[in-house]
Parts: C-alpha cells; sequence; structure tokens
C-alpha cells in the first residue's frame, strides 16, 4: 500500500505536535516563524494534502466515535454495538452509526460525513462490495488525515490498523470437529454466495477439520445459498438423498430454515441431522429444538475494538510524540454453545 | 406547552427569509441595518436565545437525517431504520444513528451532540426513562432552534411536532377478538411493567376488546413481567393453574417464552394454548410452531417519517414563508399475521 504522508509523519519527523504541524499549516501566528516556515516546506516537499474542514477541526475533539456496519437486522452486529458503546459510555464518549447497506459507496459517502468533524475516530466492518473491490481509498485517506480507524470482523490485509477479530478458521474447525466427535461422517457447509472474507476462512476451518480426521473433502457438500428463500429448496433435495447427517451452517438464519426444512420431511434433529450455527443469536435460542452455536462474542468484540479506539485517541491527545504505529490485530475467541440441535 | 419564540416565528413575524433573521443576529454586513436592528430588537424583546453553533450552521444544509431509537437489539427498530435509510437516500439524504439505550441522560446528549451541525433534522422514538420523567426539554430547544422533530411509536401528547404511530389500541382490539372469535374465553394479557406509553393503549384495546363481547375483564389476567428471564417462572405457575386458554403477549419474546413452557408442561399449542404476540420479527416467523402477530409495520414507518421529515426539510430550504406549522400524526394500519399459533 502506498501512503500519503500524513500529519502525525510529519509531526514526528519535525519532533514537533501534531497541533503545531496543524497550525503552522493553517499559518497561525501562535506557531513561530521558523517552525510554520520549516513545516510548510516539508508538507510542500511531500505533497501533502489535507482534507481542509477535518484539519480546521484538527483540535476540536467531539469525544464522538463513528461506527460503519454493513447491516442492523444482524444479530451480531448489534451486540457488537452494544460492547462499543459500553466502553464508550464509560470513557464519556457517545457514538454515532452509519449502515453501508453492504454498498461500497454508501460506506464511502457515510465516513466522508462522518470524518468531517462529526467524531474523531471510526470503528467498522466492510461492506460486502467494498471487500470485493478491494477499493479502500476512503479508508485510507481518513487515516492519513490522522484520524484513527479499528476495523472489526470483516476486515483486510490492505489496510493498516487496529483489527479486533475472531479466529474463522480456527472457528469452523472446532463446530466440525465437535461433528465429527459424534459419529457424524458425511457433514456439509452451508455457506453464502458472497465475497466477505469470513466466509473463506471458514471454508478453510471445514477443510481441515475434515482432512485432519482422515474423512474425505466433498466440494458437492459445500451448499452455496443465494438467500434464505432458495435455502430451503436446495437443503430439501439434499436431505431427500440423505447426502448428508450434519449440517455446519454460516449463520443461524440458514440452521433455523434446515431445522424446519428436515422436520417438514419427518427427519429428526439431532438424530438423523445434527445442526450447528455460526453466530449465537436470538433465533439459535429459541427455536425448537434450539441449535448448537459457535459464539461470535460480539459484544467482546465490540468492549475490545471501543478499547482499542479510545487508547490511540487519547494517545493522540496527549500529543504523545512517542505513540507508535505499530497496529495490533485482537483475536476474541470463540466458544461452542451446546444447545438442542447436537448430540 | 409554553413555547420560546424560534427563528422561524421571527422570520414570519418580520416577514424575512430564516437567513435573513440567522444573519441579522449574527450581525452580518450582508443584511441592511434596518432589518439588521429590526430583527435584533424584535428578538430581544421575546427573549430569543439561540445555540450559537447550530445557529452559525444554519445555513450549512447537511444533507443528513439523525434517527434516536431506545434500542437496537429490537427487530422492530431494525425495520424502521430500513424504511427511513431508504427514502432518505432515495432524496440524497444520509442517515445516522444514536441509541439512547432507554436512558434519558443519553437521549439528551446525543441529541445536543447531532444538532450541533451534524444533521437538519431529527426522527425518534423516545426513551422508556424519557416517557417516565415527562421531561422534553431537549426536543423542544431543538424544535425552537428550527430544526424539525418526527417522533414515531413513542410519541408524546406534550410535544406539537410531526408524529407516526399505530394504533396500539386498535391492534390489540382486532388481536384479541380474533382469540375471541375462535372460541377463546379466557385471555391472558402478558406486558412489560414499564412506564411505556403504548403499554397503557395495548391494554385499554385487550380491555375493550373483552367488553364488548361480553367476556369479564379479570385483573389477574393482566401478567406484567419484569424480564425474560421471570417469564417462564410466572407463566409457568398460572398455566398449572389453567388460568387462561389464550395469550396475547406485547413483545415476541414473551411469546415465544411462554410456547417453550407451555411446550415442556405438556400443552400443546395452538389447542391447548392460543398465543399472538405484538412485533413480527424473526423469532416469531422461525419458532415451531410459528407465532401468529400483529405486524407493526416498522417498515412503513420508517418510510413515513423520513417522508414527512423531508418535505418539512425542504421546504425550509426554499426558505417558504407560508410554511405552516400544522403538524400532523399519521397513523399506519397494522394487520394479524397469522400463523401456527392460533387455530
Amino acid at each position: 500500500m502506498k501512503r500519503k504522508i500524513t500529519l502525525k509523519q510529519i509531526a514526528k519527523e519535525l519532533d514537533v505536535s501534531i497541533s503545531t504541524v496543524s497550525k503552522s499549516l493553517r499559518n497561525s501566528l501562535e506557531i513561530g516563524e521558523e517552525t510554520r516556515l520549516k513545516v510548510q516546506a516539508f508538507a510542500k516537499f511531500y505533497n501533502y494534502k489535507p482534507n481542509n474542514i477535518a484539519l480546521s477541526l484538527k483540535n476540536r475533539k467531539t469525544k464522538s466515535i463513528g461506527i460503519i456496519i454493513p447491516e442492523i437486522v444482524h444479530y451480531f452486529f448489534s451486540t457488537v454495538i452494544n460492547g462499543i458503546e459500553q466502553v464508550a459510555n464509560e470513557n464519556g464518549y457517545s457514538v454515532v452509526i452509519c449502515l453501508s447497506d453492504d454498498s461500497f459507496d454508501k460506506e464511502v459517502l457515510n465516513m466522508e460525513m462522518l470524518a468531517n468533524g462529526s467524531i474523531d475516530g471510526f470503528i467498522m466492518s466492510l461492506s460486502k462490495e467494498t471487500q470485493y473491490k478491494g477499493d479502500f481509498h476512503h479508508i485510507t485517506e481518513v487515516i492519513n488525515q490522522g484520524m484513527p480507524v479499528v476495523m472489526f470482523d470483516r476486515v483486510t490485509n490492505d489496510i493498516l490498523c487496529d483489527k479486533v477479530i475472531i479466529d474463522d478458521k480456527a472457528a469452523a474447525y472446532e463446530a466440525v470437529q465437535s461433528l465429527i466427535d459424534n459419529g457424524r461422517k458425511k457433514i456439509a457447509l452451508v455457506t453464502t454466495v458472497d465475497y466477505v472474507s469470513v466466509g473463506k476462512l471458514r471454508t478453510d476451518g471445514y477443510e481441515k477439520a475434515l482432512l485432519d480426521n482422515g474423512l474425505p473433502f466433498n466440494e458437492d457438500l459445500i451448499i452455496k445459498i443465494e438467500d434464505v428463500d432458495t435455502c430451503e429448496i436446495t437443503i430439501s433435495e439434499l436431505l431427500h438423498a440423505r447426502a448428508f447427517d450434519a449440517v455446519f451452517a454460516v449463520n443461524e438464519l440458514f440452521a433455523v430454515t434446515i431445522i424446519k426444512t428436515a422436520s417438514k420431511m419427518g427427519l429428526k434433529v439431532p438424530e438423523d441431522l445434527a445442526v450447528i450455527a455460526f453466530t449465537d443469536g436470538i433465533i439459535s435460542k429459541y427455536s425448537t429444538p434450539s441449535i448448537t452455536t459457535v459464539s461470535q462474542s460480539g459484544e467482546k468484540m465490540g468492549n475490545k475494538a471501543a478499547k482499542m479506539l479510545i487508547e490511540r485517541l487519547e494517545a493522540e491527545h496527549n500529543d504523545d510524540e512517542e505513540e507508535n504505529e505499530n497496529y495490533t490485530t485482537e483475536v476474541i475467541e470463540t466458544h461452542l454453545i451446546k444447545r438442542e440441535s447436537t448430540d
């Protein structure tokens, strides 16, 4: 990734504070002439391009955090938001939320809107379209303006920033291993047709668990579903053929639909078909039978993301010259919540 | 409600545009001296107190809408947000969301934060605590600054503004009537222990349906539940006593918990116990048996609220002097979605 020079880097190079750089670039007379001219010359040499509004508001800390998430109906994102709110409120920060609707354009527009002085930093999960396009310029831009970003769940290696993820591969591995431990041999993976990075990792974990246990990896048992409406038809055909005796579904809507389809066909869950879902939501808890899930620990993820962002903001706020840009990626542990849909 | 004079009223009284008033109050030389002094004198006489930041930003339209809702895990609010986003995006508006967590203080802080130049107007549903306190000064303030507010679902008569509601009383009446039509005689109302206005209206509708059908209204059958955890215990005692043969629950979490409790006791739904829930969410759709619900039409509610707000914003934008302050309250129709939990 090619990086433009940031306010922060200018400050570091010239051994002055960020506000000194900011004020010098606005030609503020608060800064002595020598420093001012040095900063301006340096910025010009490195072709520094500020966002004017953000620059002028640089020193007006809003004590607000912006969240950008793909959707709101998804229970997982609700729990992450609750986790962020807890830590933010404890630390005197407000939270504003924008939805990208899994659209690249909406993600860009929302970030631009919030970056213009409404918030101090972002916590975000990428839209599907952004991941598909691989275009992250809008995120690079806000980071280059000195606005910290923490990514969670749907992240990218192309952006250097703090990240909070779960080990999707290990989580999928654990789920599939538990099905194998219970004697299941034909385990289907029911997943989405999309470009979300986590889907790939879950598939890898599924495959590794099978191979480690000497079971065949059969491409036909990876069932890609367009949406919940087509789920029932696809699943019902495969169930008729008795193609599998266990299912690992990447979300709970697929899992509950599979259980309903199996019940209609007279199959018993878990006797004839064991089911595990990714994401521990309210459907899994309240369906009959209740569904064994891999908990994504959304609240913990939100807690951690907020903590990372606020620490970075407070470090900036103290104009801590020693603040490093060694970004970290926190891996939140998942765990299997056993319920009635497995043995 | 005692009203302070607003920018808009000053403009109307003096037959000038809102921006003329705004600029005059900032003593802008763009406005002729005579008008400027007249506006200032008028504002002083009526003790007009502007919010300075909002005033200075008055003419910087953000093309953003702020939503304040009590919580995000609630499916109903998610659907309202989706409805707002649709209409907002079609009209080139962005949407930012803040959660009050049903706390008065958070509601006030979030409104203050957003009113300071981030958005053009609000769509909001009151927090429980705000309804309990009956303190709406924060809403009056933003309205007095000339920032339109549309309330939905949890509204108050103490604020004059546009509102979108459902007829909670009629909706409850319809649900209870349908249970009576199916021969149920002992119908329980399972509700929350709180101060939300809609709870009262639903109870009224429940009572009216019973009395209109010559059935006794028995206070003991109004079951007030603290939270979902206590729901199971309370319900199980009453089911043992066979105190009722049908339930109208004010949310789907209560409804699904009641069904699970009844199943554990060997009771059949709907044969031994018919169940209807308020709010059509994913739990009702995917539970076994699926649950008959009163659809609150969240998406329609969101569509309507966004339409009302944008119309008011665009009217302001055109400095339409004829713009009236005749606020309207739109009533969105509900309907019963019949599923397996009733006959």
